[in-house]
C-alpha cells in the first residue's frame, strides 16, 4: 500500500457500542488496527507486551512524556497509560488506518498533536437505549449505570472538535456509516493534489 | 425528510465521466436532483422550461444578477447562464442533495457564496485514458479532442478549493466514493449538535 493510513479517534459514552461499530465495520479487511498503549501498571497473567499493551517501566514513561513521544496520556490510581506515536506512526507509514478508542480529553490531547487525526463521536439513540443496553449488559450495579448515564451526559456537553457525529441505533447502518467516513477521508483533495500532475 | 440536503458541486474535465458518476451512485435514490439553470437562451424545440432550463429574459436576468439571486453566472455567446440560488435552496430544505455539474469559475463563485457546499473534483485515471474515451464517444473532431485534452490540464492546474477528489477509473468504484462522500458530509459534528442535547 503505498498511501499513508488515517488516525481514527473514536470517542463516546460507555455502552454506545463503539468497538463494536468498529469491528463490524472492519470485519475481513486487512488496513485497520487498533493503536496498542504503553503502560507502567504489570501485566496481567495471558497479557501479552505489545498486544494488549507496552508494558514499560515508570522511569521510561515519564521520558515518553518529557520527550514528547505520547499523542495523550493519563494517570490512573497510580499508573500512567499512553499512546505511543512513534507506533502510530509507523502503522500509519504501512498504510494501516490505526483506530484509537479513548475518552475525550485524551481526544483533545491527540487533536493538539496531530491535527489531521479524523474526529469520531458515536452514542445511543438516546439515554433510555443506553440504561437499556448497560442492564442488559449485566456487568455493573444499578448504582454504577448512575454513574455512567451521568457520566455520559457530562461527555455530551464536553465534546467539541469531533469531526463526525454517528447514532449506534442498528448496528449495520452505523457500520457502514463508519466506513463511508474512512472512505470519503481517504478521497481529500488536499491529500491528493499529486494526481494533477 | 427533516434533515436538510447538501449541496454537491462536481467540476472536472469534460470526457472524466462526471454524470455517469453521479447517475450511477443515485440510481433508485429520491433524495438527490441536479439544479436546473436559468438561461436568456430561447429554448430550443423539445425543451421544457423548468426541466432543461428555466427560460428567463435578459431584463429578468440582470436583475438577478444584480439582486444576488445567482450562486454562479456566466455569459456564452451573447447568452447569460446562472444558478437560481432560491431553487437551490428550496430543494435543499426540502432534504434533497442537489447536484451542480460545472466548471472551476463557477465553482469558485459558488463557494464564496455558500462555503457549505461539498465540493468534488472528478477525473479520469489518466490523459491517455481521457484521450481514448473521448475518441470512443466519436462526437469530437481529432482537433476537438486535443483542444479537450488541453483544457484538461489547464483545469488540473486551476483546481483549487475542492474538497474531494475522485479518479474514475471503475465506473462502480467512483460511483462508491461519490455515495460515501455524500453519506459521510451528512454526519458533520457540527451540524448534529443538536442530537447531545
Amino acid at each position: 500500500m503505498s498511501e499513508k493510513g488515517k488516525l481514527i479517534v473514536i470517542s463516546g459514552p460507555s455502552g454506545a457500542g463503539k468497538s463494536t461499530v468498529v469491528f463490524k465495520a472492519i470485519e475481513g479487511r486487512n488496513d485497520f488496527c487498533f493503536s496498542t498503549s504503553v503502560t507502567t501498571r504489570s501485566p496481567r497473567p495471558g497479557e501479552v507486551d505489545g498486544r494488549e499493551y507496552f508494558f514499560i517501566d515508570r522511569e521510561t514513561y515519564d521520558r515518553m512524556v518529557e520527550q514528547d513521544e505520547l499523542l495523550e496520556h493519563a494517570e490512573y490510581v497510580t499508573n500512567g497509560y499512553g499512546t505511543p506515536r512513534a507506533f502510530v506512526e509507523q502503522k500509519l507509514n504501512e498504510g494501516m488506518n490505526v483506530v484509537l478508542d479513548i475518552e475525550i480529553q485524551g481526544a483533545r490531547q491527540v487533536r493538539s498533536k496531530m491535527p489531521e487525526a479524523v474526529m469520531i463521536f458515536i452514542i445511543p439513540p438516546s439515554m433510555e437505549e443506553l440504561r437499556r443496553r448497560l442492564v442488559n449488559r449485566g456487568t455493573d450495579s444499578m448504582e454504577a449505570i448512575e454513574g455512567r448515564l451521568a457520566r455520559a451526559k457530562e461527555e455530551y456537553a464536553e465534546a467539541e472538535g469531533y469531526d463526525y457525529l454517528i447514532v449506534n441505533d442498528r448496528i449495520e447502518e452505523a457500520a457502514a456509516a463508519f466506513s463511508a467516513i474512512v472512505t470519503a477521508e481517504h478521497l481529500r483533495f488536499a491529500d491528493r493534489k499529486d494526481l494533477l500532475k
